[in-house]
């Protein structure tokens, strides 16, 4: 018995599948490309053992612990929020006994995954099986097996990019360049922090930023120098994108005048609502302007309404499972950027979204146009079988393939991170294969195309 | 010959059809339990046989004589609106010849199975066959077993939920109590026509709901006693559950006096549109805490644009098929509700949409960490083969199954009941056997699940 | 070796693949009926031959030179824009060596069975191929059997509509009609440049279509009695359809007098946005007014945000790929023509959209109910595979197929006319073979409607 079959995933047509079996054949053995996602480069400079397994599994995991509360179960009980775990064997027990909430959920193949490939688990997990599954992962993670870096090399990593603040000094990112360690962890630089005034801290970050830089980030030139260095910074440890995850996809084109004055107000903490967004539009603009200088391929995450949950804000704080789409518009909002720089081919924007309503009507026709436009794979909620099948499929007739950039595992959740990728390489195996028994595409094209999409488009989207 | 195969919406592929026929077989003849419809208590109390064919199928029908009028026959024709049917089988013979206009819809599906599995006929309904129909049910509708309580026991019905007016008396359920019969026919509370302002009468109706409670409902207090006792009544008669039919899903949780004056606006009716939609907006919320306190399960159908047809309406009134969706957003209308009570694990909110983008975008992530949130099954133009379908896509894998309540078959028309769990049974069922097929899920958690879909969930939802 | 495979497009599942290809013999070599598109009544009017490869596949074809632009190709490269191409071969090559870019598009179906069945290629287009294509193309042109009235012919087209302004003379309409040769070439009245006041030359136009029928268009009453006019001069040479390419869907109903003042105010250039949009609005309520009058059946395409690259537009002007669509509302926007015109059932409104989103949730809910709304083919982008397959699939169980009007190459590439009602054939073949391996309708209803989605629907709902 096993928990994993061999076909899983695959189109269960016989003929479709036999051609998904032969694409997935090409690409399994192919080296993990990690262009972005949340792991923390701490744990390869310390190379530490990771803790028990509630610590890992349930507690720091929002697709897992949100199902549970769904159905009822407190976050007392999940001692979510709780630095020091006090009974984990009695969350696993819980966790293991609701552990059928997850049938047809994408975390029950990534977690099957980990439990089979990494902890020799044939049985399901069950409260039959809570102990047992207990003591087997407890037990491996204190090997020197399971320490980070020898997990990042049994899972034929090739490269991980970190996401991190500009105020970041990325002491741990140097200390691994200076061990000697040849694994590759690469920086991401994501400035929410310091462009979006409604970021908790703003003023103080801004200030901050200055420190850090030697500028005087209470002036408009002062702060966009201080970006840029930290820009470079970031480069010098590996860096080759940024992030943005800001609540809408607007951006902005203000005469600098303007700006300046903008900047003083969303300082001054006197921007209104309006303001501030119109502040952090003109700073994506501005981040566009930065990255066709030095290089930095740009990612645009928008249309999270984060902590919709009130109360569960203010008792725990951010990234409590909370965070929900809301509908995002692209055709408006991002016309003022590419009105300036749309045309630019040495510029990369990774355009994602949580609204799939875009992916045909505004997405796929954009990036099938713009040369600086790509898009970024299914994330968050999408990041799933079905929602894999879906971008495919409302994606390509307009954008082709060549203008996404392949699989972003985009995790904090380092264990799941071969299963993510493994689902995705199956997903775009069966759908090639598709394409292939409708003879939509020949097989050799096929061929090519899933090792495109494996790493191909992505090294050559990220420069890595 | 048969009207119907036994294969019928299970997937073609041969290895899943045979264990979406596995699936079937283990839930096929559970019985059917219907907690939220639109049939007529009337039927069961007075118990007696149903009119003609006619009055039957077609002039009750929306699904039916919509299509029949979008192909340019006449309601004047078709005789809707008649209080008498003056030539029911002239009418018979204009629907029967025009059954080729509902091949792909599940009016074609429903009404085949009522056509065989009732009336035994085995050749499709046609010109040619129109009077042999008419006939066989006419005939078949004079007898003992066609009386309504005797087809409430030959469906295996073990609930059946109607959909009930605060200022209904519910004699007819009291009379079926009364009457000894064993059948399990329970009230709904839906109070539209005593909170929307918008309602046709809505200050009469107020009136009315003051009389007959013995409160005073020209204040904001007495009105809410009155509203509580009503509820307290439908649940001496087992009702268990509220539904409101709302445009939008817009929820408001104002300050005591503030609702109290809104309340004084649109009494007065010097409310104007936006005053109106806050009132019923803030009067979800407070159905929502009566539900908290007498336990009654809330359901919310929003997003219908009623009476769209002005003409249509103007002259044959309400309910004629000119009902037409429209987008609905759900993150930023219920948050006032959620706020205040959303994470109240002891309620239960049951949200349906006519806006299917709402599904993976919207409702399945609420649905998937608010613990009062449960997501209806697809409704309306959606309780269909594909639009289930792609309920099950969008919504399972945010929400997981565990978060939906089974199905719905929100019907007046009595006779398609059967039909319509057939259809959700052998979905899913199918859905399901994708899933094992692709190696998702194991065959002994469909087995379950398929349970589950079709009797635990909706019975504990409903509390039934 | 082959570019196209006889099964392609069809269900990979053998049992539905083989019902697919019984359907698929029925119709494949039905007469080609082509209501919309915009190819050049010229090309028939003085039957010249097709210039070289260039001219034929790249420079006019958006869906071709978007990818390659996307790409970053430039159209200095693609001589984009040249009234005379300096180096076809050369920009031959390009596109040949780029041709996996279109891998999973349509247009890479339609190019194919172009190379194929016209020019007798067996080997993909490539790098390697390009000057092999690029002489056989251009060889073949030259001869006789690829003069577009033979290739009309040999195509097996029974009608072939073209798009046209008002200002038209329709000279190469009526020299076809003179000509005597037998094709038919119809016009289809398109006023946008004489209705929307965003029109590039809106006054001029207005003005000379004053002088062009002798009407006063400097008055309300002359312009609507000249817009009048020239529909019934469309008529007289074959004329059965208007066409109306609007930003939104949105209609209006003015008093007269209102009506008239608007009028005014976009004459005088007074207007403002607002003010445009409703004149445009008012507009389609005139023309469906006119249409119940002379029986041209009416087309709306709504939705596209035209000329988004600001800098191409300014460079290259119209057309140039950067239409992209926008979210599109018919349920409120259509109300006011529906209030007045909406049950005539001597009017015929076909809806076009480029917001999927609305299949389900406002087209096929209208449709299914106001005798004059019937719903255009999946449009311009969504002309797809897999566009067709959504179309069906959120469209038929609420509209059924009755209310559709089958296929629209609606295509400047005459070329490629038989690939794509060849893809849309097989597409219906393949749907509804899947309906009848699901045992949703038999298979003798589904060769009687893939002949109606062929050929049936399509001449009834053009009065062709």
């Amino acid at each position: 018995m096993a928990l994993l079959h061999e076909d899983r995933l695959f189109p269960a047509e016989e003929g479709t599948r036999a051609i998904a079996r032969r694409l997935y054949e090409g690409i399994r053995a192919l080296p993990l490309v990690s262009p972005h996602g949340h792991t923390q480069a701490g744990w390869f400079a310390r190379n530490q053992p990771f803790p028990d397994p509630v610590a890992l599994f349930v507690q720091p995991d929002h697709y897992v612990f949100r199902m549970l509360y769904s159905q009822g179960i407190s976050f007392e009980e999940l001692e979510i929020g709780s630095a020091q775990i006090a009974e984990p064997r009695k969350v696993w027990r819980i966790f293991a006994s609701h552990y059928h909430l997850f049938r047809g959920t994408p975390t029950r193949l990534w977690l099957d995954f980990a439990f089979q490939e990494l902890f020799g688990m044939t049985e399901r997990l069950s409260a039959a099986t809570a102990d047992m599954y207990y003591e087997a992962i407890e037990s491996k993670l204190a090997t020197r097996e399971f320490l980070p870096r020898a997990l990042y090399e049994r899972f034929n990593m090739e490269v991980l990019a970190t996401t991190d603040s500009p105020l970041d000094s990325l002491a741990d990112h140097a200390a691994i360049r200076d061990s000697g360690w040849k694994g590759r962890i690469v920086p991401t630089f994501r400035p929410d922090s310091v462009v979006d005034p409604d970021f908790w801290g703003f003023r103080m970050n801004v200030k901050a930023l200055g420190t850090m830089t030697g500028e005087d980030t209470a002036t408009w030139r002062g702060y966009l120098r201080a970006l840029a260095a930290r820009r470079q910074f970031f480069k010098t440890l590996g860096g080759t994108a940024t992030d943005h995850g800001h609540p809408t996809a607007q951006t902005a084109d203000l005469p600098e005048a303007e700006a300046e004055w903008l900047f003083g107000q969303v300082l001054s903490e006197e921007a209104d609502a309006a303001q501030q967004e119109q502040f952090r539009a003109q700073m994506l603009t501005e981040m566009a302007r930065m990255s066709l200088e030095d290089g930095l391929v740009m990612q645009i995450h928008p249309g999270s309404v984060r902590n919709h949950n009130a109360q569960i804000f203010a008792r725990y704080g951010r990234d409590m499972g909370a965070d929900i789409p809301q509908p995002t518009g692209y055709v408006e909002a991002l016309r003022p950027l590419l009105n300036r720089f749309g045309n630019e081919t040495a510029l990369t924007i990774i355009l994602f979204t949580l609204d799939e309503t875009s992916y045909s009507r505004e997405l796929a026709p954009l990036a099938g146009h713009y040369p600086c436009l790509k898009l970024g794979p299914p994330w968050w909620f999408f990041d799933s079988p079905e929602g894999m099948r879906r971008f495919r499929e409302q994606v390509t007739e307009t954008a082709g393939f060549y203008n996404t950039v392949g699989f972003n595992d985009d995790t904090r959740a380092f264990l799941s991170i071969p299963a993510r990728h493994d689902v995705a390489r199956r997903m775009d195996a069966g759908f090639l294969a598709r394409l292939v028994a409708e003879h939509r595409i020949d097989e050799d094209e096929a061929v090519e195309l899933a090792h495109e999409l494996t790493v191909g488009l992505v090294k050559r989207a990220y420069k890595l």
